[in-house]
This record gives structure tokens, sequence and C-alpha cells, in this order.
């Protein structure tokens, strides 16, 4: 695969308003703001990995909409490709949880804005895929409006007939299709046959893609489900990550995998501590995107992903922020603590 | 008019996020956060000068809505009377201007929050007036949705069948209206006819009420017009406020009026600065509400609603927090700077 | 046990400032202001279960006061029977330890403060009991001065009179006391001949109120004393909690006590991390009463107090502001690590 | 005069704690600190001058007392004369107004500080006088309890007789003498033996020396009363300043005056506006005895005070801290708006 | 003129570190942080306005030059231009004055930076003009150092053989230049003969030119003096600003003036306050490259420009923020208070 | 050993400006600011101790002069001595790890600062070493510039002969060596001669004083090497720390090491969480010196400074800042959280 225009994305730029230092909402009277999204993050770490990159979105003409603007370029994502209008810019409030305390999000505005209100007329789609060797969707956008589903489907299709690589990440989210993977079921497989690189689990295999395994341990699972994905949908790589907690759930063990030419391969596992979890499996397919762009071997691939995703869960926001060399300096010594 | 119960208001409760120093929304990665609108506005100072409040309104029942919750009882109203329930809470950006570049508001779920698509069946109106001797409406109320105007002259309808003192605010905004004073007159008109206590301008009787004047200075239209509106719609009690703003806008003056038993009445002419504009009309209303149930003289009564509408100009938020002591202080001194 | 009337709490107001950030006070240029006490804590919670409270207190009539008032409101307590007056209010200063140095606390106006010099005639008792089905007192103002002695005790015995349910926190501090245990037992033994609720620890028996025990480990000396307690002063429930430390003292296990109807019952064991301490036993005391309210079955009834205390380390600021549904949805999943 | 030992101030140091951005106390989750007194502010524009300085005051052994050292050493002054003990550190709660709203200042601790409550004996006045040349009072211990005055004419007096030059400021407060001068009459009497440079104004001759002017404006009540207050309290040097503001109260005009060699100088009058008014008068004394101290002809001393009083209510906090580079860089070119 | 490839700047990029709130540098704990420069300036308004823009200068390769590239990003600045390497960031601190306390900068690095210590061969030239239709030079840039100069004139040189337009701001810094005069003449003069666009002031051309002129006046001088350097210059286009001040220094008439096509416009006077004075130059310049490359007659350009500059006053920050819209709204109806 | 004296420092004193919250510095618009070094913070802790301490550096002789010397005041620190001039404060930019990423740090005007800049000849050393008992000198002054190298070594030679004790922190930072221990080792031979008490690890034994053993395992090489030190070079005191971690760098275990008279003692194991790691080591120094001023018994002595240096990983900031009583309170009762 080679990759020579822009690396873009389709998808929701959110605004994040954060109570800060583990507050309730109710005990904030100040907020930290950030303008985040699967695709924004994914190619906040593309430009970090020094991909030309460029978001498709729509945005409100207005003042959230310059800032989200702002924020998004600050990050090294061109977005001069963005279309203007609607009326409103997604937002979700975020209370951290402090263990045992879960985190909670409250979204605002979710189905009435602009990106979510915007039709695929509005795109001009031949001059967005233009320059573009690869694309990345995500499920959100497959769920979470009429529109936006037509929106991925056509430029999946769109893109393939071009010859554009499409990059596409699950991200099943059970509230947006009312619990029932029924309902998610056939967009998911309509969708798969355009699809080049996949980023999934073996438990979307399962109840998304109604497959059936015999296994019971989880890596025995990835193990026999990917490659099924893989065969039925003709689907080149297949990528995902393995978590575990210990009891009080700061601490995690990371694993990765990619399934391509026909194989399996499994990273190291990595011991982490979480800073900012949201966005942290972001941080994972953008490196295996990078890896693929830059035709790393398999096993250095899954490697190298997996660690930009540990890195992900140590930095702030949800955008993946750290660049090649520090990924690679982890790597090789991570042990180094001060850096001078 | 004598005030046994508690006094009430119908009406929306916002978040109000600020970008802090004069920033652009753009510029800012914190935003404060208050939880405001007309009727908060109006409980808070009376609260403030002793009097046994509660708003009635509709907030959703989650974080927001929470938060909304506590912060208005921490300005002393009570939330008893609160539904809880639809999705959102409806919000405001605010970029403070610095003259001459002006104050930006940008309004985010204005139509889809839980006020704005409650209807009047929701709200348990006779549970509601039970305790209440007087209660406050507003013109936002009265154009942002079918639900709410249809809420608010149920609400007035009924309060006068009850024999409870109806106070309502003009507030006309005319992006609500789609600029058409037209669109707006026969509610404002059909509201009229239940009102007690009333705020406005000379403006308002011209261009809301289609009410003609052949004076051109701003006094002497409100001493036209004024009278003819009180007669024409039976309502015994009529307040606002004139402005004149220096060439930079950050001086000010501000004078009240009141008509009442025939006549009108000026108060003193305040020079003043401006370090939160945003309610301080609503300082005004408060202070007339406050002197009618106190059965201040005529003159008192509108002297003590410009200072308050004075000082409510030097607090920050929009809710007036002055108590009655400070109104007091002020008139009878105000030359103390430091009060030790 | 049938609380039909507002659950109330007898207890002073203090206003809490602390450094930022783990920093010593001569390091911090800002401080973080809340307004605290066991009463407040216990009322905050119960507010937050529902239910409908009132905090009897002294607070000064000054800017201090009103923020004090303010605050509380916030918490859904209601301040219509705090008295105002006198000169100060109590304040201590917070420098959060990071293991192993320990948290500093530094008062202020201790002793001055006006609720410490208040004297029980200023109490209009017959009027703030009357709609009041259940008061909490606590064993700092039964030490504190010769005046809230004194009001503390005559509370107890009216509220006895009067049936209204008496739950008493013993919450010693030995500096109150100055360190001897001698001081205080007689005024302890006085007032649980009016109690109802105690909560205790198995140390409280044997040092305040000089009972023996043979048994060396912490559950057997419960299983011991507490039914002795309960038998010598007649009262019908006593809880408590018994905490485990790790070395690091940043996790810790808890689990609660109830006696009740002759019999002791104990709570599952939780692991916990801490954000704030300060307060969390108030979260179990409340959480009891609640229960106790809402006549839960004893095994339940301890559960949810103690995962209420669980929780209650988990927020910030002493007052607990967790919901009923955030303590049961943690009992039933404690595994949801984001809530969207 | 000849000045060759450190330069001392007796007096109290408190802690400041203000409510930023103009909001009151009960809008405010943080607070700023800092740590003030006349002494203070006085010793922290001399420091900047050059002078070695130190203050003699009594801090309680604490956080607070610590905190309290620490900042009071960063401005430049030495504090090993500081004696520690006592329970508290007097404080005040700034709440800054916005014109026409006042400033509002609440004290906390005032009379139970370990300042005011130190006796003369636990200073040794001997040692503490030993390496001393000039010595700063105010007339605010002067009054704050019967021992802080007991002190002050102690060390006036011992000082007057080791032939160490005594600086008082009379800094009257009407409500810590019950606003009777009759009570502070005495007092102040008695203290003017020991006094050679004086800091007053001609209402304190009148008031508070009850002596009789027939002149009705002010410059001509200070030429008529200063020389006679000189004459019989034989006091060398007598300054002090005179104000006006505009009607918006943010705009002020500042002369002042020095009486000396049987003289009165005024200095230009000087157009300024306020960021905090806090100690600017101590910018004005402190430049007075630096201009002795240089032996400064009068007219230049009187100049160079006026103006260092003109900065002092340009820099945040209560203590003035421009350099004496600033003010002569403003006397000889009041125009530079950048310095690059 | 026609412009239809980017517009570029060459300059420097500096850290600017505030003191907020006033504080002089020694108070401030914090600091707030921003990447400013005449360049930068210059490209923020033209981005805001629509225009391609591209930086080019040289940062240092670690997380301060992430962190500039990152921030002028996020204005809309195209950074691929951008050469990496070097060792610092030039700096400045920033002590905000408050009159009649001046602003003091202090600058840090100035003379080692990345920038600083470029050399022309390190700039692809033909590369960095190729897609180039003007290119902003400043005067800053041509005195730092002899390395900055050699390639400030380098880079005129190139761009007028490639008939690139060459806009120029004299920005006279007297302290780069040791107050001399003389020592920046010549290479002013060596300058201006590829210059295009010309940015100065009356004083440029007495002092560095070193014209002469009989009138006294300022607009007379204008009128003499800028069509002579016009003319010796071969300049099509000269423009530049008038300011006065009011006595307190916060108050600004500000007034502009175009020379083109041998004639001078001079704008209308504007009356404005000032948050932010640091790069409102800029805010004018930029408005005239807009003007011209919008081919705007010239009394609206003129009018435009020192609007542009009026509202770069009212913006937080070096960097003009404000669109287009803005100013066209402003210059329309400068009454509007609150945009809502 | 007496000592009599001040206790001074010669080293730099550098600005420390830290993103907060984990934040990368492209992330931060708001900068922490410290002023630190390695002098600073051995005399930081001394004066907590209650010695007479002071720094001897050289500063620029502006408002980043001016801050830095405040701060050095605030901690305790006389500053007297401290000589102004020259152009920079040396800076470094610190960006907070979060495990696994490495803490950042980004140095600026390391060599162009007024300290490395200055010769010796500008220091009066007779005069600065009159009053002095101890002085303190560090590996980082030997390698930052041939000025201080020079510096280093005359003051340690001057020192040696006036009978005043020098101690000596090897501190090596490759970076500043090119990473070759051969560069440092003669300066580091020719300093020890003059060295009293020195602090140092088995590897600079080993690689810089290119010493050999046959150990393995640290403790041993401990006990092998540094009494071969100590004879060679005549030194009578040696002292150090050896550190493990866990697998997540979150928690330490901490253990120091004390040779004099021709013994080495261990102090026990302590483990430890670390809050700011900076700085930590002369918390460590600090303890030594004065446990040897104090003279200490050696176990004691060891402990303290163990103690010392473990709590100095608890709090904010490179300047170890605990009392000795903080110290002492914990040795005796490591089991305290919450001291009221």
């Amino acid at each position: 695969m080679i990759v020579d225009g822009k690396i873009k994305a389709f998808g929701e730029v959110m605004m994040r308003l954060e109570a800060p230092n583990y507050l309730k909402l109710e005990q904030a009277r100040q907020l930290q703001v950030l303008y985040v999204g699967t695709g924004v993050n994914i190619l906040s770490a593309l430009s970090k990995y020094g991909h030309d990159t460029a978001m498709i979105t729509k945005l409100p003409n207005n003042s959230l909409g310059d800032a989200a603007s702002a924020y998004i370029r600050s990050l090294g994502i061109t977005t001069t490709d963005i279309i203007r209008g609607g009326e409103y810019l997604g937002m979700y409030f975020l209370e951290n949880g402090f263990h045992p305390r879960p985190t909670k999000v409250t979204y605002s505005n979710r189905y009435e804005s602009s990106f979510c209100t915007a039709s695929i007329t509005e795109y001009d789609l031949e001059m967005l895929l233009l320059d573009t060797s690869l694309i990345h969707l995500c499920g959100i956008a497959l769920a979470i409006s009429d529109k936006t589903r037509e929106s991925v489907l056509a430029i999946a299709k769109k893109a393939k007939q071009l010859g554009i690589t499409v990059a596409f990440d699950f991200n099943y989210r059970p509230k947006l299709w009312d619990n029932q993977y029924e309902q998610a079921r056939p967009y998911y497989k309509e969708l798969l046959q355009y699809v080049d690189i996949c980023f999934m689990a073996e438990k979307d295999a399962q109840y998304i893609l109604n497959m059936e395994t015999s296994e019971t341990e989880q890596q025995k699972q990835i193990e026999d489900l990917i490659p099924k994905v893989a065969k039925k949908f003709a689907i080149h790589t297949i990528a995902g990550t393995m978590r575990k907690n210990d009891l009080m759930k700061d601490r995690q063990w990371l694993q990765g995998f990619i399934y391509r030419d026909e194989t399996i391969h499994f990273s190291s596992e990595y011991k982490l501590k979480i800073l900012d979890r949201l966005g942290a499996g972001d941080g994972f397919s953008s490196g295996v995107i990078h890896g693929l762009v830059e035709r790393y071997p398999h096993e250095k691939l899954v490697e190298f992903a997996t660690v930009a995703s540990v890195l992900a869960h140590t930095t702030y926001g949800d955008s993946p922020i750290c660049t090649e060399d520090e990924v690679w300096s982890f790597m090789n010594n991570n042990e180094v603590q001060i850096e001078r």
C-alpha cells in the first residue's frame, strides 16, 4: 500500500467541557475546553508523525465553529476542507471519575449539531477526495443520524471507487443504537465491503457481525474470529487492543494485535497508568496507519502502535500529541524518567 | 397590594459560559460558568431583600440540571417547584466586548432545551400557584416556542383568576420574532389583559403595541405613552428605565420611572460604570416589586429600584446580589469608598 | 421509626481555606474556599437522597456569614433556621499532605466564633424542633465550649421529650478535651440517655465510656462492646466503620457495621482510593440515617451506608454529594468506568 | 538627622484574603492571599530604596505565621526580630468595590491575634533597638488593644531615650475608638511628645488634637494647623497628602506636603488612576522617610514622596514595591508608556 | 496589483511571558504565554480576512519550537515554511503598566535565538518564494543581527526580481541601533529600493531617512514628507497612523493615512480604549495589505485599516484576530454593544 | 567541626517555568514560575533548620533578577551577597512526565546567563568568605563554563586556606561534559583536594574518578569504593543515597549512607511516593550538613538526612521546605495522617 496524498478523516468535532480536579459539575465554576472527536484524534497523531492531514466535517459558522477550527489547526490538521453552517456544535460535559466513582459524560446538542444534520450533498466529495490517499471513518458517524450514516457509506463507496485506502473504526456505542446490535448490523456489514483497514475487537465480531467462536479466552477468540472477518469481508488489515485492569483501576495492561498477510501478531504487554483515557484507542489506530504508510514490518508496526496508545494515556486531552521520536525513545529505553 | 405568599417566576434557566478576561472564544481554554435567566435574576434580588421565592421551570434530569439547581439555590431561591426531564439545558457563550468591540452572545440548544419543549400540562398549575402571591413572567418565554408561549399565557390567566399579582417584563428580543413586531403584537396584547405590573419602555409601546406619539424626546414620549398603555390594558403599575452613554460606553447615566396612581415619577439620574451589564434591568424590576410589596411611597420606590439597578451593574454575573442594606447605604451616602 | 418532618442538624459551620495542589501555606498565593461541618456534611448527603433538611447554627451577620449561608443552600440545605450575629466565622486552613508528609490543619477563631459563643437561649428551641422528625448532634459541639455543650444537651433533652429521633456522632477530638477522657466522660454519658441512633467505634466504648473487653481483635471488640453500650444506654441503633490502610496510605479497606434489633451486621469490605478524606465518615452516618428512614433491611442498610462512605472519599470537599442513584449504581455494578 | 542603623517598624501583620475580579465573597471559590500592615508597607518601600529594614511584631508559631514571615522576607524585610507565639494571625477579607459599590473589609481575629494579645514584656526592647536608627509606629497599634497601646508608648519612650528617630503615622480608625475622638486624644498627645517625624492631616489636628482654625479651605487649614502642631509637640517634620476625586472615583488628584524647618512645601498635583488603593498612603510616608535619610532638599523630598505614593496606587497589594529608579524615571519623564 | 499566491512574512517569532493582572514579575507565580512577532501579527489578521498565509522563520527543534508552531497554526498561518534548528526561542517578559506606571518589557535570548543566528543560506529562497505573491518584512529583522539584516536584504532583492510585492514596516527600535539613526540609515535606504508598500511615520522620514520639512504640525509634516519619500524611493504605497492620548493614557484618538496614486488620504479619527496595545500597529498594516489585495478604493481602504487597528487594541494578545465581518460591522454601526 | 558563621552556597539560580497539570508545553497557556538551583535548595532547607544562610551568585539587574531575588529571600536566604549585572537569567522549561512518558527539561540561556558569564574577579572573595563557616559548591558550576569552573576552584581553594568547611556535590551532568568522563576527571580531582564534605555515589567513583571495584551489588560497591575515595582525597565525610523503583515508577525506596570516622552507616530504607522529584537529592545533602553542624551521632545523622530527602519528594518545587520539627515528627511517628 502506498500513500502519496493527504490522510483525511470524516467525523464529528465536539466541544469537550471538563470540570477540573475531579469536581462534579455542580461544584465547578470554571470548565476546561477542548475540541475533539475520533477523526481529530487520529489526524492529530498522524500530523505529529509528519503526515499531511485534513479534517472533513461541518462546523457552525459562529464563534464556536471558529474556536473548534483554531484548535484543530493547532494540532497540525488542515481545516480548509471543513464546511461551515448549521446551528450548533456538538458538546459533551466531562466529570472525571475517581475510582470507584465512574467518569460521567453528559452530551448536549448531540443530534442537532451542524455535523449531525448535514446531508451528503453538502460535501463536494469529488473535490474532497481528489488529493486523498487514505480516508478514516468511524462507527459513531454510522450511528448518530440517518444523514451521517448515509454520508459515511457514500464516502466509503466513492473512496473505494477512486482507489483510496479506507480505514474504519468500529467504535460501537450501544446507546446510539438503542442497545440493539441488530439495528447496527446491516450498516456495519454494508460498510465493511468498502473497508481496507479495520479497527475492531473480538466482541465486535461476535455481537455486531454475529459470528461465533467456541473459544472462551480473549486472545484465542481474537485468533479465531479476526481472520474469519478478514476473509469474509476481504479486509487486508485488522487491528485492535486488549486491556486488563488491576483492582483499583488506575493501572492497566495493554496489548495490541494486528492481522495482516493472513497472520496475527501480538505486541508485548505494557503496564500503564492513566492521565486521560479518552482517545487512547485512537492512539493505537493512528499508530497502525502510520506503520502501514511507512511499511513497517508487522512486529515493529504492532509494537509501535501499542506504545503510541500507551503514551496517549499519559497526555492530557482526547487527542494524542506524542511525536514519533517520543514513541521510539520509549521503545528503546523506557527507563528514562527525566530528559534534560 | 398585599403580598403574603411566595414570589415566583416562570422562565428559562440557562447556562452562561463566559470567556474570561475579554478573550474571544477561540483564545480561551477555560470558561466561567453561571446559571441565569430573567426569572432567576428577579428572584435572586428579591431573596436578598428577604422575600420567600421559588423558580418555576423545567431542567434536564442530569448533571447540568443538578448544577443549575444547586446554583439557583445558592442565590436563595427555592427549587422544589422545578420539574425535571427533557434533554438539554439552554446555554449561551459570552465573549465580553471591550469598547468599541461589541459583546458577542452565541446560543446553543436554545430551542431544544427542557424548558423550551415543555408543555403547560407538565406543570401542576394549581399546586404551583397555591402558595403564590406574585408571579413574574417575561417576553422571552412568550417568544421562544409555541409551548412556552402557551404556558406563559395559561399561567397569567390562571394567576389572574386566583387573584395573584401578575408582573410582566416586555423583554422584546427581535431575533426571536424574526425581527417582525407584527408577529409579537397579538401575543403581547393577549397577555397584557392579565398583567398588574408591567416593565417596559416607550419603544415597546410604539413598536409592539403600535401606539403613536407626537413627542420626539424620550422623557416626553414616556410621559405620553405609558399612561395610555396603563389605561388601555388596565395595568396599575408600569415601570422602566432610560439610559444615556458617554462616548466610550463605559460610563452611563441611568434614570428610572414608575407610573402608578395615574402619575409618572422619575428617579434622580445616576452616573455609573459597568462591570457586568447583563441582568442590570432585572435589578430595576426586582427593586420595583420589592417597593410595591413593602408599600414604599412612589418617590422612594423609584429611587430604590434605580439604585438597585445601578448596583446590579457593579456586581459580577447576571443575577443581582446586593442586599437591601447595600441599596440604602448607597442612597444615604454614595461617597463611601471603603467599608471597614 | 417513622420520619415525617425535616431532618435537622445542630453544629458548627466552618470556612475551609485550602492550599491547592499539595502546596504548603507559605507557597500558596490562592486558597480554595468551602464551608463545612459535621452537620453540613450529614445534611448535604441527606438532601441528595431527597430529604427535607435544615441546619441549626449561628453565623456572623457579615459577608462571611452570607457566603457560608449561600454555600450551604447550594447543597440543598434550608438555612432559614440559622440565627445571625456574633463576631466571627470559625475557620481552618488545610495543607493537604502527600504521603508520608501528613495533612496539616490550622484552626483560626475556633473559640471566638459566633457558634461557639452562642448560648442556648438564643435559639428558639420550640420553634426549631416543631417541624423536625430527626435531629443530628455531634461530639464536637459537646466539646468546644461550655455554651455549645449546654446547647447540645438541652436540644437532646428537648427533642427526646418531643419524641424526635436523636442521632449522635461521638466525634471525639482529643485536643478539645485536653487529651483527657475523664473530662469528656460525664458529658457523653449524660447525652447518651437521650440518644436513639449513635455513631461510634469500639475505642469510644473503651476510652470514653470506660468499658472493658477481653477481646484483642477489632471486629471481636465491636461485637463485644457495642451491644453492651446499646443496652446500658438504651440506644436502639449503633453504627460505625473499620478502616485498614496499605503501606503507602493511598489505598484503604473500609467496612461498616450496624447494631440493631440486638444483632450486629457487617458490610462487605471495600477497597478505595482517597481524593478527599475529610467528611467521609459523615458519608457513612448519613447513609445509615437514610436507610433507617427508608426502612431498609439491616444488610442492605449497612451496605448502602458503607458504599456511600466509599464514594464520599472520591468527591472533593468535606460534604458528600453523591446521589442515591450513584450509590445504587455502584452497588449494582462497580466495574463501570465511564458513564456516557 | 543621620540614620546609620536599621529602619524598623512595630505593628501588626495581617493576612489579606481577597475575592478576585470584583466578586463578592459569596461568589468566590478562590481567594488571593497577601500579608500586610502599615509597618510592612513602609519597610517594603524602604527595602526597595536600599535600606536595611526589620519588622518587629508577634506572629503565631504555626503555618500561618510561617507564611506571613516568608512573604515579608520576599519584600526584603528582615524577620529575625519577630517573636513567635500566641494563637492567631489577624485577618481581613477584602471584597473590592466597583464604583459606586464600595469596597468592603471584614475583619477576623482582630482582637485575639498574637500581636494584639502580646504584652510589651515579651519584646526584648534593648536588643531590638540596639541596631536601630529609626523606628516607625502607627495609630492602629495605639488603638487596637491596651497591650499594643502600652507597647507603642513604651517603644516610643525608649527610642527617644536612645536617640533613635521616632516616626509616627496618625492612622486614625474611628471604629477602633468607638467613634469617639476623646477616647483617642490623651494617648495621641502622650505619644506625640516622643515623635520626631509625624504623618497626619489637618483633620487629625482638628478632631484628635482638638485644635482650631478659622480657615475653611483644605490647603489653608494645613498651612494654619500643621505648624501649630509642630510647635506644640516639638516635632521637626510633619508630612501628609491631599486628595481630590472625580465623579466616578476612578481618577484622583494627589498632592503632598511637608512641614520642616518652619516652612510648608507642597508638591505638584498628580492625576492618577487606582489599581489598589490600600497602602498608598504608606507609599508617601516611606518616600518621606527615604528623603529625610538621604537628606533631599525639601522640594525634591516632597515631590519624591508624592510620586512614590502615586505609583503605589498602580501596583497590586498593600505594600509599595516600586524602586527608587522607577520613581525617578517617572519624575523625569512621565510620558513613557512602554519600557523596552 | 494582483495577488494570486500566498502572503508570507519573514521575521522573528518570540515567546511572550506575561505577568497577569498588572502584577510585577516578582509578584507573579504564574505567567501567561503567547507566541508573537510582527510577521505573525500581520499574517494572523490576513488569515482572518481569508488569505492564504505562511510564516518564514527559524524555530528551535524542541518543545518551545513545537509550542510556537502550534500556536501560530491556531491563528490560521501555515507553518511548513518554517525551518527548525538552533538553540533558543527569543522571549520577552511583559509587566503590564497601569498608568502612570509604564509597561516594562524584559528580553531574554534576544541575540542567541534560532532566528537571530540563522544565515540566509539556511533558507531555500527559491522554494519559499515560488508560491508567494506578497512578502512582508520589518525593521526589527533589519536591526537585530548581521545575519537577519543580510537575510532581509537578500529576500527583498530576490522578491523584487521575481515580481513579488514587497511590503516593509519601518518598526525602528532605538535600542537595537544603539540609539543612533546613522547606524540604521544606510540599511533602510538600501532596503527601500526593493519596497512596494511601506509602513512608516513622518518621524521615520526625518530621522532615519534624514529628510527635512519646515512644517511643525504632524499632519502637515506627513503631507509634506511622505510624498517625497515615495518619489525618492519609487514606493507606490505608503501608509501609517497618528495617535493622540488623553491625560490618563487610557483613551486614545487614532487616525490612519495612505499615500497612493500621488495623493494622501486620511481616515476619520477614532476614539478608543486599550485592552492590549502590542501589535495594534500591525492591525493597521494588515488592513492596508488586505485593502490593496482586494482593490478597495483609497478612502475605503484607509478607513478599513484604521478600524482594524482600533479593534486590534480591543483584543487580547499581540496578534489581531478580528474578522473582516467584525471590521465591517463596526464601520456600519459602531453603536452595537451586545450581539445576540 | 564547629560552624559559627553563615552557611553559604555558590551556584546558579535558574527560573523554572513549568507547564501545569502534566501538560506538554504546546498545550499550556499558563506556566508556573519558581527560582531554583542546587545552592538555593541546600540553603532553603538549612534556613528552615534555623541556620543563617546566604547565596553567592550573579543575577541580571532587571525584573527577572529582582523576581529571583525576592523568591530566594522568601525561602529565608540572605541575598545581600548576590552581585547584579550581565544580561540574562538561566531558565528551564519543565514538562512533567506521567509514567511511562518521561519528564522533559528544555534549557534556555544556559550559557549566556549572568552567572555563567561572570568571572571570579567580579566576586569580592575576601569579603564574601569573611563571615562564612561552610561553603557549598556543586559539579554543575564546575561544568557549565570555563568561568564558573575557574570560580568554583578559586572559591574552594580560598575557603580551604581560611579554614572554612568546603562541601561539594558531584552532581555530574553528562551533557555538560559532552558525555565524556575524561573531560570532567581532572577538574573533579583538582577540586577534591579542597573538599571536606562530599556528596556522591559509587558510580561517580567508578566513572569520574576512574576507581575500580570487584563488587557487583550497589551496597557492596559503596562499601568498597567510598572509603577509598575518602582516603585518597583526605575527605572526612562522604554521603549519598541509593534508590530503587517499583514497576510503575511512582513508588520508590530510598536509603542513605554516610562515611565518617572510617565507617559507613546506612539508614533504614524508606518507601515513598513522588510529588516533585527535582531537588530531593539536595534534601539529603542539606540534612547531612545540618546533622554535622549539630554534631548528631552518625546513625541519627544519616537517618535524619534520609527522612529529610523523603519529605523533599513530597513538597512542591525544587527547594526543600520542611522544618526540623516536621522531620522529627515523621521519624517519631510516620503513621500520622492528619495533624489538627
